[in-house]
C-alpha cells in the first residue's frame, strides 16, 4: 500500500518536492510507492506549477495533521507558528515528519524530539541545513563514530554571495545587497540572513548532532556581515585571507569540557578548503577522530536541492515503514535528551583582525602594541599602508587571545587620544 | 546483547578499526553495544598495535566465518583470495558483512550480493571507496532520489599526490614516484595506482550505486598517469587546466542510454571544484536531476580514515539488528540485478588535448587542421611555443569529438612526414 504524504506549504521548496515526487522515473523505485494524499495551502485559487486533483489541496492545515489516513507530514510552510503546533500535532498523532524550518526546529527541537521519541516517531531534518547536501544524515549516522572536534560552515547562501561579489568586484555592502535583493538573491527583508541569524539557526543543529547534546538557540553567538567593508576585504587579501560568514561549532579544550557555536565573519586563509567556496553554494566542514577533515559541499538553497534533501528523508521514512520495525532504529530518532552548555563568547581564543584609524601616527604602533601586551594580546602581523584622508589606517592580526582580554584591551585603545576610530574587528580562522 | 564481530585481517585498516572501536567514549553510544569477537590474522607471533585476548585472534579465517555466534563479519583482509570465498560463506551462513575490499566488490559484486539478497542480509562498503568520505551511504539514500547524469572523482590518493608534486615542483613522474616510494605515499608495486586499477575499481562501485546497475569491471576503460609529462602539466597550466586522474562515470546522451565509466588523466579546468584537490584527498562530485552539483571531500586513505567508514557499516548493522526488522531494509541491501551496458570508450564524446612533435613548422599547422576536418574534429586552441631540439612543439585542445573520429585522425596524423611524434594524447574535461 502507497505511503500517504501530508504536505504542508507549496512554495518554492514544496512545489519542487511535489514535481520530484510526480516525476518519479529513473529515481529510487521507493518513490514510486508514495501518494500525495493531501497538500495544505493558504489560497486554493493561487496558480501553482503542478496539477494536483482538488481533492488533495485544502487550506486546512490541522485536517491534514489530524487525518488518520496521512502516515508523514511533510512540513516545508516555514516560520515558527503554526508550523510548531502541527508539527507537534502530527507527532501526537503517531505521524512521522520531514521539515526542512530550521527556525523551528533549532528554537523548538528539544519539546519536538522528546514528544517525537515518546511517540515513537522520527522528526527528519535534511533540508533544514545545507540545502541539498547530505549532512544531517552523515552527521547521524556515518561520521557519529568519530569524537567531533569541529563543524564549521558556510551555510547561508545569500551572505556569501554577496561576501563573493564583495571580494571579486571590490564593491560595498550596501551595493551589493540593493542588487541581491533585485536579482532575487537576497530578501526584502534581509535581517535573517545579512544579520547571521539564519545561518544561527543551522549551526545549532549540526552543534546538537556533532556533540550529542540539545542547543539553546540564545546561547549562540551571532553576528553579520553588515560592517564587512571592501577596505577589510581588501587588506584581508593582501595579509593571505578571505572574508566568509561562517557558523562554527568546536571544542575548545583538549578535555572536550568547552564548546562554543557562533555565527560571525572569519577571515579565513587562501589555503583552508572553505575559502575556495563561492557564490550561493554552501559547504560544512567535519574535523573528528580518527577520520580527519571531511567537507560536503553543494547548493545551499533552491527549489531542486530542496527537495532533494526532503525526498532523501521521506525515503528514508518510507524504508523504514516498509520494514516493520518493531523497535525504533536509533539512527534515526534523535539520541540526546540533555542541553550542552555552550561556552560564552568571551571566553573564546581565537586570532583577530582589528583596524584602527589613528590622527597620530608617530608612535601610535607603540601605543597600541604596549596596550594589547599589558592584555595578553600579542600581534602576528601589524601593517600600516593606507591612509583615510588625514588619518592613518592601521591593521593588526593577533596571535590566539582570549576573546574577552582582546575586548577589554580595544576598550582601552578606543579610548585613546590618538585613536579616531576602530572600524572593524573580525575573527581569523 | 551484544552484536559479535568476526573480523578478518589485522593490518592497518584492521588495527585502525579494532583501536577506534575499543575506545568508544564520546562516540555514537551503540558502539558500546559491540564486542570484538574473533579476529583472524595470518600470524599470531606478530607484534601488534592493539591489544586482544588470546582466545579472540585466531589463525582460522573459516572458523570465524561459520562460527554462529558471529553476527557481523567485517573483511579487512583485501585481495580476491579467500577474501571473495569468505565473504560468501559468512553470507551463506545469515551473517552480515562490511568489507572495505573495492578490489572483490567490483569483480565479483554481483554474485556476492546475490547471495546476500537471498540470504537476506546486507553487505555494507563503505570504506571500498573514498576512504573516511560518506559517499557509499549517501548515494544509495539521500542522493538517490536525484537522476544522477555524472559521478566523477579523485578516487586514488597516491596518484593525486603524485601528480599534485608534479605541478607544483615541475618534477616528472619517475623521480616523484621514486620518492613517494620512499616516503610511504606508494607502494613498492605502484601498478594498480599508477595505472589507474584501483580508481577503475572504485569508479564501478560508484557507478553501480549511482546508475542502479551492475558493471562489468572489464567494461570500465582505465588509463593511468604514467605517460603523464612535466611538459604537458606546464602546456595544461598555459591554457588554464591541471592535470588530474579521474574515474568518471556519466550518462552521455539526453536519453539515458548510453553509461561511459572510465578513468584517465584527465584537464580539469581551474575554475572546476576538482581542480583544487590536492594531496592525498580524494573528492567525489555528484551530479543530478533536481540537486545539481554536490562535492564530498576528505582524506580518501589512511587507516583513521578507514576505520571511521568501517564503523560506520558495523553502526548502521547494529541498529538494524537492535530494530528487530521483519522485512529487510530496501536502502540498505543491493537494489539492482541487471547489469548496466557500458558504452565503448571510442563512442566516448569528449574534448581532447594533444602534444605533436614536428620537424617542419612551416604549414604543418595547417595539415593538423585540415586532417582533423576531415574527421570532423574541430579545434578549441592551438598553440605553438615550445622547442625540443630541432623540433617544434604544437599543442591542440579540440571542441568535442567523438573519440573514435578523433583517434583516426590521429592515425592519419602520425604517418604524416611532417611529424615526428605525439607524445600526449589526454582527455579534456
Amino acid at each position: 500500500m502507497a505511503v500517504k504524504l501530508g504536505i504542508l506549504g507549496l512554495g518554492t521548496v514544496g512545489t519542487g518536492t511535489v514535481q520530484l515526487l510526480q516525476d518519479n522515473v529513473g529515481r529510487h523505485p521507493l518513490l514510486q510507492d508514495i501518494e500525495i494524499y493531501r497538500v495544505g495551502v493558504r489560497s486554493l485559487t493561487k496558480p501553482r506549477a503542478v496539477e494536483l486533483s482538488p481533492e488533495v489541496i485544502t487550506t486546512d492545515l490541522e485536517a491534514i495533521v489530524n487525518d488518520p489516513a496521512v502516515d508523514i507530514v511533510v512540513e516545508l510552510m516555514g516560520g515558527l507558528e503554526p508550523a510548531r503546533t502541527l508539527i507537534l500535532t502530527a507527532i501526537k498523532n503517531g505521524k512521522h515528519v520531514v521539515t526542512a524550518n530550521k527556525a523551528v526546529i533549532s528554537r523548538f527541537g528539544g519539546e519536538i524530539f522528546t514528544a517525537a521519541n515518546q511517540a515513537g516517531v522520527y522528526v527528519l531534518l535534511e533540508a533544514a541545513v545545507g540545502g541539498g547536501i547530505p549532512v544531517i544524515q552523515p552527521l547521524k549516522q556515518s561520521l557519529s563514530v568519530n569524537r567531533i572536534s569541529a563543524i564549521m560552515g558556510i551555510v547561508n547562501g545569500t551572505t556569501n554571495y554577496i561576501l563573493t561579489r564583495m571580494q571579486t568586484e571590490g564593491s560595498e555592502f550596501d551595493h551589493v545587497l540593493a542588487d541581491a535583493q533585485k536579482l532575487g538573491y537576497a530578501e526584502a527583508d534581509p535581517t535573517a540572513d545579512v544579520d547571521g541569524l539564519d545561518a544561527g539557526d543551522k549551526i545549532a543543529i549540526l552543534a546538537s548532532l556533532g556533540f550529542d547534546g540539545r542547543i539553546n538557540r540564545e546561547d549562540v553567538h551571532c553576528e553579520g556581515i553588515r560592517q564587512v567593508t571592501k577596505t577589510d576585504i581588501a587588506y584581508a587579501a593582501k595579509l593571505g585571507f578571505v572574508i566568509k560568514l561562517l557558523g562554527i561549532a568546536q571544542h575548545l579544550d583538549e578535555d572536550n569540557s568547552q564548546l562554543s557555536v557562533r555565527v560571525h565573519p572569519t577571515l579565513v586563509p587562501h589555503s583552508h578548503p572553505l575559502a575556495s567556496i563561492n557564490g550561493v553554494y554552501n559547504a560544512i566542514l567535519i574535523e573528528g577522530e580518527p577520520i580527519g577533515q571531511v567537507m560536503l559541499f553543494g547548493p545551499g538553497a533552491g527549489a531542486g536541492a530542496t527537495a532533494s534533501a526532503v525526498s532523501s528523508d521521506i525515503l528514508n521514512l518510507v524504508a523504514t515503514l516498509k520494514t516493520n520495525t518493531a523497535k525504533p532504529n536509533p539512527l534515526l530518532a534523535c539520541r540526546h535528551q540533555n542541553y550542552s552548555e555552550i561556552t560564552p563568547i568571551s571566553e573564546l581564543v581565537t586570532r583577530f583582525y582589528a583596524r584602527f584609524l589613528s590622527k597620530d601616527q608617530a608612535g601610535v604602533i607603540g601605543r597600541l602594541g604596549t596596550c594589547f601586551g599589558n592584555y595578553g594580546v600579542s600581534l602576528e602581523s601589524v601593517v600600516q599602508t593606507g591612509f583615510q584622508g588625514e588619518l592613518a589606517e592601521i591593521v593588526v592580526v593577533t596571535h590566539n587571545v582570549r576573546e574577552g582580554d582582546f575586548r577589554q584591551a580595544l576598550a582601552e585603545i578606543q579610548a585613546m587620544e590618538s585613536i579616531d576610530s576602530i572600524p572593524s574587528v573580525l575573527r581569523v580562522l
